[in-house]
């Protein structure tokens, strides 16, 4: 495959949509042939779990979370990102597999050791070239989505702490696909760090 | 737990759904507490995967949908099938664990010790006390639907043939647990069958 999978992470409202926007339109002003998705999401299939997961009108035990999220990934990547991946392109996916082991894992309690091995069979071992975490304060982020959100957002101070550790937990396990930003900073100056980092990967260069 | 998991099993039209239904009202005519429950479904979330899966405007890899099932079970599990156990009741479960083992596993080339282990991650180990094999050939099965079916159903003849042979295996791995039901016999023959099995079990007699 010749193309990248870059992949962007972080707790909710850290700004990581925002750079991707960022990102992608970064790639088309450098006419690099791109793709940008979400997760969930990203397919017929996906899209209609990223509903179920993210309405409010039921609750989900945090193994059944895992599983949709996992059926979602499994669609994904073959549909969709290991296609872009052999026609050279360069994918941004806006959240992966990191997500269900920082929400799931590490907030919901969840198996670890069970939720790497699904990420392993679901993807086929499908690492990200780079992945940014946007590291913020819980506190910062409910204050600028103002209170409320999803059926997850809602979730309380407490398990989207343990998220946010859980995260950096991840990117210190694996320094060398990780790329941390301070998300606190202009929206600006965040996306010269990621560019600065993406454009290295892409020229071949160090990522870090 | 003091109640009892019975389960029915078959490719599709084998009749284990007109099965299933005789069987909750002969448990109602003898007074003994129970529930019919069938999946995917039983559950809110289980009901819109039920919908996903079997729809026909979208194509799925085996593996995807072996986690949407995996998804259903354990929501069904954890929300219905052991609290209703708990409380002493019979759980009639049209179609359970054994299923993804021979749709997805023998019929779809699954990886078969990765289906055993989801569902015992997902089932918390709970191995149904009794199930009913309803064995039919597919072209029986075919004639009885008269062609056309959901998205499932409308694989072709070798797929379904896999499946059949699949719950053959299944149940002569598992004897104990497997009660077989010739279902091209008229279906009250088949139910004094069903019933024999399942009052020795509810009896705390021998199943078999």
């Amino acid at each position: 495959m010749n193309g990248f999978l870059i992949t962007l992470e972080g707790i909710d409202s850290c700004g990581k949509t925002t750079q991707a926007g960022l990102l992608k339109r970064r790639l088309g002003d450098e006419a690099i042939p791109h793709l940008l998705i979400r997760e969930p999401g990203g397919t017929p299939v996906g899209e209609k779990l990223r509903f179920l997961l993210l309405q409010k009108e039921h609750s989900l035990t945090n193994d059944t979370e895992i599983l949709l999220y996992m059926a979602a990934r499994a669609e994904l990547v073959a549909a969709v990102i290991r296609p872009a991946l052999e026609k050279g392109l360069v994918v941004i996916c806006d959240r992966y597999f990191d997500s269900t082991v920082a929400y799931q894992g590490y907030g919901g309690g969840g198996d670890r050791a069970w939720i790497g091995a699904l990420n392993e069979k679901v993807t086929g071992g499908l690492q990200p070239h780079l992945t940014f975490l946007f590291d913020l304060s819980v506190e910062e982020a409910l204050r600028r989505r103002g209170g409320g959100g999803d059926r997850i957002e809602e979730r309380d101070l407490t398990y989207h702490r343990r998220v946010r550790r859980g995260y950096l937990a991840i990117a210190e396990e694996q320094p060398h696909r990780f790329s941390l930003i301070d998300a606190t900073g202009p929206a600006e100056r965040q996306h010269e760090a990621v560019w600065l980092a993406a454009d290295a990967l892409l020229r071949g260069g160090c990522t870090r």
